[in-house]
């Protein structure tokens, strides 16, 4: 089976890594020459919304996937046209813009903070009054890792917020009082049937992903699989998915749906029985679903701006290494590290042992 | 770094598999155009022996290894001019001769059988009188997956014998009366630091590898390390090494090693912390090496001459597909299937459940 990527960085990589001992054969759509993911298949080198290049992959392949949610759903519909496409061109109108994902979520009954539309300074002046301070105001699309965002404690912080973000849509949301960050990686087949892995807790640096560790047994992995269950299958969704909720008093509170593979999922591919890459991959190929089950205890921490030599990762034992072969620039994503070891506390004193070779750097 | 492989095909696809996670690039040199393992990095079409090719790709990496044992003497020390080359020219020297294997595990005090170096009609005549029958005469070199073989059981057997295997040099070897055959699969860094994985429990059906089971605590691992490390140490041995025995009434009695990745070590893809593919890479890198415990229970299943679906693999749980993308032919090995489960009795059911896969095809 021949598969086309649209978007060729670190998550199209690790799909190829995933994919390749099934047999598939990986075609990536980016316009960046050096493009990670282009060691590991064909690199078709164009832009996301030429038509030319987007013909060519999609009939050069027998289904098309997506690394990122920031598509115009004329590329979707265009792609369809020649070949099946998961996630489905539903799923990626709401996911890439953040006011579709709370009327949706609102509308399955999962719980979300405060928010308002806003589409203008006076449209935010109305929110404000509305959602209340503090709030954070971000741009309804194309932000991402804390980027198009801006935190709004005090009515001087309001004044001249929207043109700051550049005087485009954006959703006011209320401040949630969290006592921790959780994720749960879910997956659903062609036919229907939905898997989730075990929540992952994550911590940020920076609005950034720094660390995530699977729970085992986590008391709301039901409620979270729940949710989960409820926007896979209103979506008729095919494919993995990442969503972010807070840990709030009474439970979780809906904040953010990535419709592909997921950052606080990458501990799956030494972690689990089957990892969120192949799943993402059967799930699409109409294959059988593999196991989320967990293999003994898992974190993974992100490597940002610097990525630490392999020798001085691979001194820590228990660690693997995943190094993207990107260039390095401060604030980006440039590999990962994933420690596995058969006890919690052993767990603990490898990942600080790994925060310490990162703060080294 | 840059990794070059002497030799595209499945070994050289998993190595790249392993590799690139750790940041590693990959040039295969290999004179077939379809070689599976130009999906995962750079393909030098060229002979093995074309100094102009290897030149080329010694310049263009920072060590070349090697994905088969076949290689002329001249090759190694060609290459070792330009960049480090792993396993050593003297080790490839021993592995890819029957006779030098088998003078080495005679120094080295590791029981082998009967032998007798055969170079004509009139030499194998004499090898009998020495070893007996029935024997087994093997060409000394070029020799896998049982063949270049010829078992003798009579005196008629004998006659035109040496001819039949092409008038080259052979190795006539004493019928070891055995129980059943295991493998260990041993790594050696650059330091000198050995370790070696759960010995496999091996079962060949027409001379080519059918089954390989990891065992838990097998009564002979030691024995097995401690001749393993005897090699590794006595060759300087850098990298994984397959080394194959027959299990007797008194211990272990040495049948062959390989100076490589090795068929009957697949299963630590999933099986093992840190699989064979990536400990010689780590080797070989100047790495430290990773642990070589098991993850629950593994076991290995050959797909030869044809390969079943994604689909019908997946459909027995537990499973994880290995498609070489090689083109189906008999008797070649296209894929491979690992099944790891949790408890040993649930791994018989599985592996049973792909034997009668494999013989459905």
């Amino acid at each position: 089976m021949k598969v086309g990527v649209i978007g060729g960085g670190q998550l199209g990589r690790m799909l190829a890594l995933a994919g390749t001992p099934l047999g598939m054969q990986f075609s990536f759509l980016d316009p960046a020459a050096d493009a990670c993911a282009a060691a590991l298949g064909e690199h078709l080198l164009g832009d996301y919304d030429s038509q030319q290049h987007l013909k060519q992959l999609a009939q050069s392949v027998d289904v098309v996937t997506f690394e990122f949610e920031n598509v115009p759903a004329e590329t979707v519909a265009y792609l369809s046209q020649f070949v099946p496409v998961y996630p489905n061109a539903e799923s990626l109108r709401i996911a890439r813009d953040r006011l579709n994902e709370k009327m949706l979520f609102e509308k399955l009954g999962i719980p979300v903070t405060k928010f308002a539309d806003v589409l203008s300074q006076e449209g935010l002046e109305q929110g404000v009054a509305k959602v209340g301070l503090p709030a954070i105001l971000k741009t309804r699309t194309m932000g991402y890792d804390g980027k198009g965002q801006k935190v709004l404690r005090s009515t001087a912080d309001v004044q001249g917020a929207f043109s700051e973000l550049g005087n485009v849509p954006c959703l006011l949301e209320g401040f949630v009082d969290f006592s921790s960050e959780v994720s749960v990686i879910a997956v659903r087949a062609r036919d229907g049937e939905v898997r989730c892995y075990p929540l992952a807790h994550n911590t940020h640096h920076d609005g950034i992903l720094h660390l995530s560790i699977a729970s085992q047994a986590h008391p709301l992995q039901s409620l979270a699989e729940d949710y989960a269950s409820r926007v896979l299958n209103e979506l008729e969704y095919v494919g993995t998915l990442g969503f972010e909720f807070f840990v709030v008093d009474d439970g979780l509170m809906a904040n953010e749906i990535a419709p592909r593979v997921h950052n606080s999922g990458h501990w799956t591919t030494e972690g689990a029985q089957c990892s969120q890459f192949e799943n993402h991959l059967r799930a699409i190929a109409g294959l059988p679903l593999g196991s989320t089950a967990t293999l003994e205890h898992s974190a993974m921490l992100n490597c940002v701006g610097r990525m630490p030599t392999a020798q001085q990762i691979l001194q820590i034992a228990d660690t693997h290494v995943h190094d993207y072969n990107k260039a390095e620039k401060p604030g980006r994503k440039v590999g990962h590290i994933t420690v596995r070891c058969q006890s919690e506390e052993q767990l603990k004193q490898r990942v600080s042992q790994v925060e310490q070779l990162l703060q080294s750097l």
